[in-house]
């Protein structure tokens, strides 16, 4: 089997993007060092400080403690260990979670869960525009409300929700807040101490490092009950030997932080190309969440009397990765529940491609991409 | 930092193991197949090829069917998600569960927090030569048990459970047995069909490949409610991106199952040659664990006089890693819970250490290092 083709074009970033040079490299030396940071002898205390350098690198470029990052298999198990440890603690005058209605399925599914435990979940509608109900927020938070838990960055739409500005509402209530930022992570400038929310949610490989690796940002003193209960590892929040590879390669990515971010910057401009292209070639393409601030790398159309998994799969001829729905929706026909969520039908919903653009995405990628996507769309139009 | 010293002596294989050069190579291939299992293009494609290969591997080496593995992020999540997956699921009758009073932590504190959910734990002493009070098991195992969890081989103790023994009682009575058979992976054979359990846990790190993955062996059948809500990854049971690296090394580690099993073989001698030599040499030392059956890379030492920790610093001066009760429960002055589980006193647990031999251990590495214990611990004692 060879090795992904250098010449296809992957446009799937917010699906997983490739682990950077720096952290295959860091895998490597991280397969040097394979004591357990648990044992105290000399093989071990390598293997230690290098979980700690790692973490150091984190916090730093999440801008909170090292001992706030709790370290976890992955933004999956961060949005459920968020959401049930809060809710095992008991509390007997607050029952009541909070959650948009366009959450990851992790935290949509979490909250089912927490639903038939007998919890009441209110799911805040977002408009067609990828714009919260604020009115229904607000009329919902209150004294019982234990936590709020609101992604800041949709991984379909790229819409990005201005959490910053509900954070104050929610402490004020006495309730906490939680996000999932795996979106974010990357892409914008994360700023924990500045945002002042209790918990979040991170992924490695969707931030150009490994697969199953992730971390609970988790504010000191919020206390949790353990989703996985046994060692000691994490300051007894979450046990379980430390996926040492994973870590060390998601830390060598952070310590890289700030070019990450300085390469974004060029995204929105090559998307913003895109979409005009799309728009001036093709009639009724719609961009999902145009009028709503979003992330710079994502472009999710709505293409009128196309089946999305069709024209995936003719892209895909041409060399191109693009996404239908969310990548862990993909690979069986259903509608993403985000766009229906929003208010698309489910025929608009199965009409509807993502294209997310990484760091190493380049303007002729893109060139060739619109005009495929347009020969494509075309094409299958004149099919039907 | 220069790589793990290829001189120092490594007796501490049942905290962790070095992953094996086919895990390495597995790795590095990995890296280059880094698209998300779950997307459907050929990125994709590929990452999810490797995925079933190795999940293909695993099933032959445990004698199971593919899909009645479950990856996970290691064995600390594999015995909560059993435990608390199964206790999740509405059973009206039955609420019980019974463990052995010498599981690892991850099966003991997860019985401790559904204690406190009002479910009945039932704790089967263990005699200080290892034996589990088979009368006591008996009593307590009832039309009440919904599950029995009871581990194949002590991690400390290496003492191996006759756990096939048991499987048709437990099974007459309705109930379902789970193993934590993360010790016995790599040492004895594991034939899941011939075993008849229900659920079993595996470890990758501690069969030679790598830190952060794990397996839920889950029998065709077995309803339970996910640890993890999400995605429908895993069938549904366990939702979040796959560790693909994790998973393709330890798949590349089952593929020589064999060759571990052989080169497993001439750890007995090796190991009963040292508890020989060490028995001859030195005056009140008792081998915990010598009338059972045991593991045959494990020795557990109880040195009447002295102090574990300090001894393990001792020879880890000299070059040795060796271990003071699980590793799990190292770094921090706590006695080990297996041993004053068995009986033996405080001070007895504080003055044990185990030695973990691995297939790559050598007759010269034990020689040495017996000689070196010999002499610390004279040197020790005198000191007293």
């Amino acid at each position: 089997m060879k090795p992904l083709d250098k010449n296809r074009i992957y446009l799937d970033h917010n699906a997983t993007t490739e682990p950077r040079f720096s952290a295959k490299k860091a895998v490597k030396k991280a397969l040097n060092y394979w004591g357990n940071p648990s044992s105290i002898h000399q093989d071990a205390s390598k293997a230690k400080n290098l979980l700690w350098s790692a973490r150091q690198n984190l916090s730093h470029f999440l801008n909170c403690h090292p001992l706030e990052i709790i370290f976890t298999s992955g933004a999956s198990e961060s949005n459920n260990y968020a959401i049930k440890g809060l809710f095992q603690v008991q509390n007997k005058t607050r029952n009541e979670l909070i959650i948009s209605s366009v959450e990851h399925p992790s935290v949509l599914y979490t909250a089912d869960f927490l639903s038939q435990k007998g919890f009441k979940v209110h799911k805040i509608p977002v408009s067609k525009q990828g714009f919260l109900d604020e009115a229904f927020f607000e009329k919902h938070l209150s004294e019982k409300t234990l936590l709020v838990s609101i992604m800041s960055a949709n991984n379909e739409t790229g819409v990005i929700f201005p959490i910053e500005k509900w954070v104050k509402k929610i402490h004020e209530k006495g309730a906490l807040f939680h996000s999932d930022m795996v979106q974010f992570l990357g892409k914008r400038k994360v700023d924990l101490k500045k945002l002042e929310i209790d918990l979040a949610s991170f992924s490695a490989h969707k931030c150009y490092s490994l697969q199953g690796c992730g971390i609970l940002y988790c504010k000191k003193g919020i206390m949790l009950e353990s989703l996985i209960h046994g060692g000691p590892q994490e300051r007894q929040r979450r046990a379980g030997t430390e996926n040492l590879t994973g870590i060390v390669a998601f830390g060598s990515v952070a310590k890289e932080g700030d070019i990450i971010l300085k390469k974004t910057q060029k995204l929105k401009s090559l998307r913003d190309n895109m979409e005009k292209y799309i728009l001036s070639h093709l009639k009724k393409v719609e961009i999902i969440g145009h009028k709503a601030l979003r992330l710079d790398n994502t472009s999710c159309l709505c293409i009128s009397g196309i089946h999305g998994e069709t024209l995936l799969m003719n892209l895909d001829l041409k060399g191109i990765s693009v996404s239908v729905g969310s990548a862990c929706g993909s690979g069986k026909l259903k509608s993403s529940s985000v766009l229906t969520a929003m208010g698309f039908t489910q025929k608009e919903a199965f009409s509807s491609i993502r294209i997310s653009l990484g760091i190493e995405t380049t303007k002729e990628q893109i060139e060739y991409f619109q005009k495929a996507l347009v020969e494509s769309v075309n094409r299958l139009r004149n099919l039907e």
